[in-house]
This record gives structure tokens, C-alpha cells and sequence, in this order.
């Protein structure tokens, strides 16, 4: 499916700055870019990175101390995703998985799975089959965390979220990845394009490894599910951070669109008794 | 009822020491003192202290530099507890607790209720009656807790236990606290022989302030509720201590027995769906 | 000497709840409150509690729903203190000291000096003279932590102040508890109004207890530690808030003011190689 | 230099388990395998695996229950480090990075510099130059820190170690690390076979990168940096524990040595003052 992806974004700069950018969308087997246009409105280098194994890409910006820099990233994508059901799903073999995944086992910064083993198992152990105890990692948060703006900051970590019980996407994902790894289910921060996502604005969901794919879960269930654009995975927000920032620089102005020009968008919503399953590639 | 109280301490002490035991069985208006006594190996002056508001009786040792000392306590202690039907309970009022009450409302060391507003609100919010509340806290505790000697140490918190569901007795009350504090009850550690509690040691519950009574509860289910000798009550184990050690001295050995006389003791636990509540004084 | 204090406060109410203030000057050997005056916009009952040991002065309303409610408090207050000379301070001794003082010695919410044995032994515990001790950990704060309102917030504890080194008042204050009494030095939270303190609030800083003295120390130096006059003191901000909201109420408004008459005012700012110590009763 | 490494490990296994394996000395170009031996005392298949940086080379073995598995490994390496002056670095370039490196700017499970901004600063932003804050990072946690077996576990963090001030050398990297990182410095965890450790055990020590190269550092200085034979480097121990166990199986023995058969090793060890840093390639 088609989306159209539209950024604008400001930062005051007061020092002369490194402004690393991860808002492109991802290029994969599965998700074609179109065309796309990133300006900045100083004439400076625009330097694009790739990671070592392919789940970003990177703007690098060298920006001298100046008032403002604004910057806008355009794109058409095509994406194509895959919806099975899971209900016949084998036991995970960790003597099968490839030592990329088995990183997503292993705790992160904001997903101390570490500590969560108990009460992991005690609230998730006894279900069977992979999926559904992901199932139920999702629902449980969604009934348990209240989304609440400015419940979190940029240091807020899975537990403080499972304490607290409040917070934005990037929490919900968080804690959804550390009781993942906690089952032993490998897991990893899934960032993007949301369509209807209301207010528009980066998101950010998780995606759990089951039977081979990389299913998609959206514990606060504000956007549809087929409606993701992805920009980057990683083990958790510490790896995909849309800017990090190096010098006295700070971000001002966000505004972001992600529509479709697709006529007939059904939503794909996970269903709390469903057993069908999306993933991207 | 009578209870027979023997307790041996045993410290190693490298350096002039002080050392403030609370162990002696506290008297009130339900709990008389019979007989005690209290021994150590070396002849030093023992100083007894009583805490300004009654809910602690201390003994101060200065303990010169030796090998060892030795601690004994006798005591037989006749107490008295009131059982109560409390399914109407009407709601409390802040308004009408006097200022010691309030205190318990407060957070403490380990007992950190201003972060778990929400949780304890998901959890338990929608229960009436602060009975009801209770119990179900402590059932919750009971059920996803695990007792596990070795799990915590003596700075672990409530918040710790509520992550990481794993403790001693001492968890559990703090848990408790933190919980009903969190919903606007106030609630009080407490400390004591507990008889038929195997192995025996001291103990430690929670007391929850219920239609004008302290009611107790013990998430660990280790002990009849009806066979308790209070030590002391604090707003958690930081005002409670059995010692506080001053110095390089090291706590080395304990034996506890609590015993009674009485033939036809007739044990009573907390019944998850049980109306009925006991309160020592 | 004499200050005159003027507080205007508002709240926005949106059920029934009680509200416990926590903001009248307290009445002491040492600080005489020569008149004052306590209204509140809605015609309610107001309540005024003390608490048993004399920290603190309480008010509690009963407000009904309402849109707002301001709150205003004069008084003219006349206060002494003293000052000495801590060079010779013998050491303390545990063992001379009553239950009030030991209570102080404990760790608490926000002041989890059992924690920080090491780093205050390995930061202060070369020093002699705790006078000279409680200078080097108040002079360590003021140089290390940054002073930055919204830095920190109500769950804001000594070990998060200690990691970030930012925070306010309550902080500052905090962490110089924890590392007093990680030191074995008797420590408490301050509250109270503070002359010249720009912009004017409500202030917070903490006594350590010296010789038998509550010496009061300011590790922001944001204002002169002989124009204090005393609200409460307690372990920690959790005894001491200035409010206490049960219900839907929101803080929304604040004015103070704190002034003399006196015409030659000096100033007493602690001095980092000082050894004369301010104690107000 | 030319090392022998010998390592025996026993695990009691009580269910069929998935043993992941982290002990082989890594192949570098500057770290060349001579020989090596793997065993374990069952007949199981034994699976090497490969990461795809290269940081690591794990075997995985797939347990049936039985009482107990010895495992035991011997290499020969022959390994080689540069010792450079590092008294004139330029200033690090963030827009020089590549991807790699960039990773390990950001906090990860272990090493939370995102909370250590100002600390990092007050201790050390005034230093000049990359390679001396490292040292000054270094030596600060040496003296700082108690090396002190037992202190910490598997969930310890660079946050725990800072505040207790008490672990082993897991947790002295992971400060290390944390303090690199807060200060805008690339900073890795290193876990290697030491010679003249004692008593003889896994080693982690931490490299900085700094002007292009990793250079070692171990604040514990419990051995020579010149006699490291490097296992793995990762974000953290997360990345690189020795052993990842699923199941039920249990750690119970190990035995490690690391000799040379060199006749002149000369120590070499950071000093204080020092301008020479010493990297493995």
C-alpha cells in the first residue's frame, strides 16, 4: 500500500551541532521508497548512514551555530505486509535461532527484562503458544497503562512504566518488549509512520519473533496496525531515537502527516481473542 | 493468651558497639508483659527505652571490644485480640483522622505509595468497602509473590518486590503498606513472634486502619493471625529494626520459639472471601 | 526578630476532598507568633491539628466541589537563634542519645541513606569534627548539584539528586539528610519561610544535630540562614508537604512573602571553611 | 604474546536446556587462535555460531536433563596490542563516526549514561583531552569504588555501583563505560582471559575509543593490561555474558587459568599520570 509521509521539523542551534536524523523511511524487501526529498533549510552537508545491518538509515547533519534550522523530509512508500494466523504456532527453539535474534533476548536501557521474570511468568507463564502470550502482554498493558502525555521522559524505562502505570507509545513498547524477553520470546522497538494516527506524530510499537516472523504488536491500539511505515528497529528507543543531538541544540517544531491515497483502507486491528498476526518482512 | 517467648542472639563484636535491639514484647492495654527477662553474656549496663508515641520498646547496649556477646530474652506475654465482622465498613474519612493516623499515609523508605497510585487503583479501585480492599491486597501479594529466603536484602523496597515478586516476610508487608497507601489507607508495619510460624524467627505483617481498628494481615500466610506477640509497629522496617548496629559488630546467630500453654488453640488465617478481621488493641 | 509572612494559595476543586495544610509558623520556645490570620475564601470549618511530638501545625478543610478556593495566611512571627562555635565538638555519641533523636538516624522516602554508607564514608568520613562534616556534604552539594526548577518533581528522592545533580530546594535538602545520617549524624527536613529568598517560596533546607544542637544548613545558600522562620521539620518532605490533596483538588496558585522591619539586618551565610553553626531552638 | 588458556565449567542441568556459550578466545587480526579444544563431558552436538560484527564467537549446546555437565575448553593464542601517547588527541568528531561506532554513544541495559550528564561534567568535563578524562574516569572509580565479591549481582547497573560504591569488575566497566558515554566518548565492554589475575576468573575491563583506536582500560587494576586475551566486546554484559542459560540449569564450578610461557612479561599498567594507553586492535 501506498502511504505519503510528510515532515517538518525545527531545531534551535546554539552551538555548532551534530544533528544525527533517523526519519527515513526504511528501505526493505517489503517496503519500497517511492521517492523522497530531505531538505534543510542551511546550505550544509547532508550525510546519509546506513547500519551495519540494515535496520536504519541515518541522516548526519553538520549544523553551525545558528538560530534555527528547519528541516523537511518528504516520501512516497509502497509497503506490503502479511497477515497468518498463528494459532498452531511451535514452541520456540532457541537452539534454532541465529545469533541476530538471540539479541533480542538479552535486556536493553529501557527493557530490563532481567528483572521481570517473575512476574512475567506469573502473569503470562501459564498461556500457551507464543503468540497468544504476546497477545496478552499487549492487552494487559493496554488495559493497565494510561496513555498520558508527559507521564515520561527520555529516561523512562520499562520498569518505572510497570510502576507507574502511565505513558506514551514509547513505554507501552518498552515494557511490551521486557515482559517478551522475560518468556523468552526474542523482541525488539519497532519506530514509524502511523496512518490515523491522531494526533499525527512519530510512533513507535514492538515486534516479537514468532515462528520466523517479526509480528507487530501496538499495545495502545491508536493506529491500525496496517497502517505502519517503518523507519527503524532496534533493541529499544536507545537505538532508534528519531534525532539525537550533539551540542547545545534543541528541538522546537514537529509536524508530521502519513496518509494514503489507497481508496478502500480496511484498519487491522489486533483483536484481544484473534489469532491473526501482522508482520512487515 | 499466654505466649512463652525465648530468643538467643548471638553478635561478634570488633569494635566498641552500640546496639539497639527491639525485641522485647511491647506492652499495651491487649498485651501484658507477665514475667521477662533479659540477659547478656557480658555484664554491661542495659539501658531500656520506650519511643515517644509507645509503639517500640528499645534496649541500648554499649558493647566493649570483644569476641562476643550473647542475648537472651525471656518473656510470657498474655494477649488479647478482637475479631470482627467487617462488611460494613463506611468509607474513611481523612477528615476525621487525628494527626498520628495520617502519618500512615505518608510514603517511607520502603514503602514508596506515592508511585503506585495507579497501579494500586487498577488493581484494587474498583472494590468497595477498605475491607475488601485489603484483602484482596493481600491476596494478591500471596498469590504473585513467591516466599523465597535469600530473595531480598535490607534495602530492598516495596517497589523492588512489586517488580521483581520474590521476598520474605518482610517484602510482603512492605508491599501491603505501599498498596493500601496508595488507596488512602493508612497502614502500619508490624513486628512480632509469631507462633506456629516454621521455621520460627521474627516475623513481620502489616496492620491496615479499618473503621477505627488496626486491623492485621499477612500476605505470607505463614501463621495463624490469632498467634502473634507485637514487638513493635513503625511506618516500615526502617523504624522497626529487631537491632541497629552501631560499629563493627555483626549479627551471627538467632533462635526463636514462640509457644503457648493453651490446649484448644484454634488457628484463624485471613479467608480470601472472609469478612472477618482481627485487631490486637 | 520579626517577620511579617504573607501567603496566598489557590485551588482548583473538582470533587469533595480534604485538604491539610501545613503552612502556619510553628510555635516554639524560640519563635513567638505574635499575631496572625487564616482565611479562606469558601465559608468552611478549618480545622487546626498539632502533631503529638510539636513538628508541625496542621490545617485541615473539608471543601466541597467548587471551581476554586484561595487560601491566605499572615502572620508576624518573632524568632531568636544562636549561634556558636562547632570547632570542639566531641563526637557523638549513640549511646546518649533519646528516641526522638535515634528516629532521625533511619533512612526515610527520599533519604535512602542506607545506600550511601560507602560514598559518604569515602567523601566525608576523613573529616573530624562532625560540624566540620555536615559543611564539607553541604558544600559538596552546593558545588555539584545544579539548581533547576522542574528538574525534579514529588517521587524525586536523594538517590535520583545524587545520579542527575539537579533539583531544587527539597532536593538539596534531601541529600544532605542522607549523607548525614549514612555518616551516623541525627538528621531532619526543614521547612519554612526564608527572608530575601528570590523568588519568594515556600523554602526547605535541613538540621543536622550537633552537640545536642539542631544546627540548620542550606546547601542552595539561596538565602540567609538567620531569616528563617520555621513551618515544620520532619524526616523527609513526605511528613512536611505544605499541602496534602485528598480528592480531585489542584494546586494552582502561589504567593509569599517574608519580610522585616528590622533596619539593620546582617545576613548569616554558612562559609565553607566556617565553624559557627546557626540553631533555631 | 603467546597465552595458554584453560577453562573447566560444570553445570547441573535439570530439565533439557539450551546452553549458550560466550568463552572462546575471539579471532582477530591481532589475536590469532593456534589451537583450541572444546569438550564437554556428554556426547552433544556442538554448535558454533558467529556474530555478525564479529564481536563474538559462541558455541551452543542443546542439554539433554542429566545431573551434571562439565564443559572444558583450552586454546593457545597468540595475541599483540599497541602502546601509544595519547598526550596530543584531537577533539573526537561526531560527524567522523561510522555507524558502528556511533552505537556505542548510547546508554545501554548496564551503563546508563543518559542519567549521568551532569555528574559525568562536574567530574571530568573539565579535563582536556579524551584520553585523560578516561583515565581520570578510571583512576575516579578505583579509589571510589570497593572491590568487594558479593556486592552486586547479575542486575546491577553503572547507576547501583555509583551510588553503593561497592562490585567486581563486571560493574567497574559498566561505570566506566556509563561515565564515557555521558561524556560524548565511545565507550565498549571488553571480556577477556587476564594474565596474573588473582584469584584466576572470567575478567571485564572496559575500551574507549579514542582517536580512531579502542584502548583498554580496567579500574580495578587487578592485572596487566598488556596480558589480556579478549573473549568478546559488546554494549554490556548483556551482550556478552560467558554463559546464557534457558532451562533449568544451573552454573555450579568453574576453574580458569591464563599463563604464558613468555620469559621477560613485563607488566604493563595504567598509570595515574600516564600518557600511554594500549590497544588490541
Amino acid at each position: 500500500m501506498k502511504f505519503k509521509i510528510d515532515v517538518e521539523l525545527k531545531y534551535r542551534v546554539a552551538t555548532d551541532s551534530t544533528l544525527i536524523l533517523n526519519i527515513h523511511a526504511l528501505k526493505t524487501a517489503h517496503q519500497k521508497v517511492l521517492s523522497e526529498s530531505f531538505k534543510t533549510s542551511l546550505d550544509i552537508k547532508i550525510e546519509e548512514l546506513n547500519s551495519v545491518q540494515g535496520e536504519h538509515r541515518f541522516v548526519r547533519l553538520e549544523i553551525p551555530k545558528t538560530n534555527h534550522i528547519g528541516i523537511s523530509y518528504q516520501a512516497t512508500v509502497d509497503n506490503s505486509f502479511t497477515i497468518k494466523d498463528y494459532t498452531m504456532v511451535p514452541e520456540l527453539k532457541i537452539a534454532k535461532l541465529s545469533p541476530e535474534i538471540l539479541t533480542y533476548l538479552y535486556p536493553s536501557r529501557y527493557c530490563q527484562s532481567d528483572k521481570l521474570y517473575n512476574m512475567a511468568n506469573n502473569l503470562f507463564g501459564h498461556i500457551e503458544n507464543d503468540f497468544n502470550k504476546v497477545i496478552a502482554i499487549s492487552e494487559w498493558i493496554y488495559k493497565n497503562v494510561k496513555y498520558l502525555g508527559g507521564a515520561s521522559n527520555s529516561q523512562t524505562s520499562a520498569l518505572d512504566t510497570l510502576v507507574e502505570q502511565a505513558g506514551v507509545c514509547r513505554d507501552f513498547a518498552h515494557l511490551g518488549i521486557a515482559f517478551c524477553r522475560a518468556l523468552t520470546i526474542p523482541a525488539r522497538y519497532f519506530t514509524g509512520y502511523a496512518y490515523q494516527l491522531n494526533p499525527q506524530d512519530f510512533h513507535a510499537c514492538f515486534e516479537a519473533y514468532i515462528n520466523g516472523d517479526w509480528v507487530l504488536f501496538d499495545a495502545t491500539k491508536l493506529a491500525p496496525l496496517n497502517g505502519m511505515v517503518k523507519i527503524a528497529t532496534g533493541r529499544d528507543a536507545a537505538d532508534t531515537a528519531f534525532g539525537n543531538l550533539f551540542g547545545d541544540i534543541n528541538f522546537t517544531f514537529c509536524k508530521i502527516s502519513c496518509d494514503t491515497e489507497e481508496e478502500n483502507f480496511e484498519p487491522f486491528h489486533q483483536q484481544e481473542q484473534g489469532h491473526q498476526g501482522i508482520s512487515y518482512a
